[in-house]
């Protein structure tokens, strides 16, 4: 029988604050669901809490305005703050209308508002104030992976994931914006085709898939889980990180 | 502990063929590996099985080329034959390029060469055939989840599911085509914001996300394998089908 997925919702993460130590929180929680990890496993954790860790929280009313904002601002209605801050976080703006601004993200992914988030944040309303992305997700992830490595002596793998809008879809899905130790994409032998030409190389995008997988479980728990051990996917190994989910500007046909 | 999500692969599966019964051969497929379908289970199986089953297949010799095909064909350097044929699947070309052509399929995705599949088809190569999407996947996966009901007294959710590319990233990942018995989006209940006005709702599209991760387990396979049981999905009932995953041509900011 082939080897079956299955994704473990990680409980009793603690609500996590900047400057917190997210290997020691991960591996204390796996010590109380009695989890142990093992080779091959993949850690998926939500984008929310690793900004939190690194403390990526931005107070609206540091932010200074300056004109491109105030005028994208009216186009979008939205708080002129926030869309300094979503520019501040972009290469470039490719859409814009009342209540969304799709970015190009100085790491390179394509999404609304450059993923600042206003939700589940505990913000004083008289001081408010939201979060951004990490830095570099995927160092982050890498980190997180070496130091799960010393705590537990188990390399596992990394998906820092968020959730993205998409064209001509409805609905998010969850992504990987960050991985460490794993191949984003999966090579699949070129087949022939029909004429024996070779076909176009098909590469499933298998750290989304698995990103998406984990969203789901995340959004089932009734406060939501942050966290999701994910057993059984057999994941080519690598180092590149994300970058190899991105395709490049000149190679897309819907900018 | 929140519940699991596991995704397990159906082995034993026979080589589907024009006329065969899909929810007997997966039926059967279940007996032998001693699983009973249990309320709450989600089935996504893949389109090809789906098409196969249902006879979807054209001859490249039957095919009659217009105009539009042949100029377009040129454009893509592809079979004049298959691109007639994906004309006649579609409603609008959206992009081309050498190797690819982006089209709203009759059904309303947007995706490449409207999803006509020449992989893994056993196909003379002196009379060559593709393999077309089924006709309407949500009354496919209707049909299937009746007739496992009628075999097993147990009304599983179905989901088609298909390969896409995307816009702005590498890869394909699994999407949901049809389906029956589930609603394809969770509605988040409104959230107020920083400043108390209700936040757009987030909806995450978990069909689409349940689709992607069996994706990832179908491709583990060797050979391949073209159904999936998931347990533990938690998804909420519905009778709408796949329509709601699809965004309005007018709300798209992305043709």
């Amino acid at each position: 029988m082939t080897a079956q997925l299955q994704l473990i919702p990680l409980d009793g993460l603690p609500r996590v604050e900047p400057g917190d130590d997210l290997a020691r929180l991960v591996a204390a929680a796996l010590g109380e669901g009695a989890l142990a990890l093992e080779e091959g496993d993949v850690l998926v954790v939500a984008q929310k809490v690793v900004s939190k860790a690194e403390g990526r929280y931005a107070r609206l009313a540091e932010v200074r305005v300056g004109d491109e904002a105030t005028a994208l601002a009216a186009r979008a209605e939205k708080d002129p703050r926030l869309v300094q801050l979503i520019l501040d976080e972009s290469r470039e703006v490719l859409r814009v209308r009342p209540g969304v601004i799709i970015v190009e993200h100085r790491n390179g992914y394509v999404h609304a508002n450059a993923g600042i988030d206003r939700s589940n944040i505990d913000s004083d309303p008289e001081d408010p104030r939201v979060l951004l992305l990490p830095v570099d997700p995927d160092a982050s992830a890498r980190r997180l992976r070496a130091s799960l490595a010393a705590l537990t002596g188990v390399s596992v793998q990394v998906i820092i994931n968020d959730s993205f809008g998409r064209a001509w879809r409805n609905g998010t899905v969850g992504v990987a914006i960050g991985c460490a130790g794993l191949e984003p994409l999966r090579n699949q032998v070129g087949e022939q085709d029909l004429f024996g030409n070779v076909l176009e190389v098909t590469e499933p995008a298998v750290a989304d898939e698995l990103a998406a997988a984990a969203s789901l479980v995340m959004g089932q728990a009734a406060e939501g889980c942050p966290v999701v051990l994910v057993r059984g996917a057999q994941l080519a190994g690598g180092a590149g990180g994300s970058a190899a989910l991105l395709r490049e500007r000149g190679q897309d046909l819907f900018r």
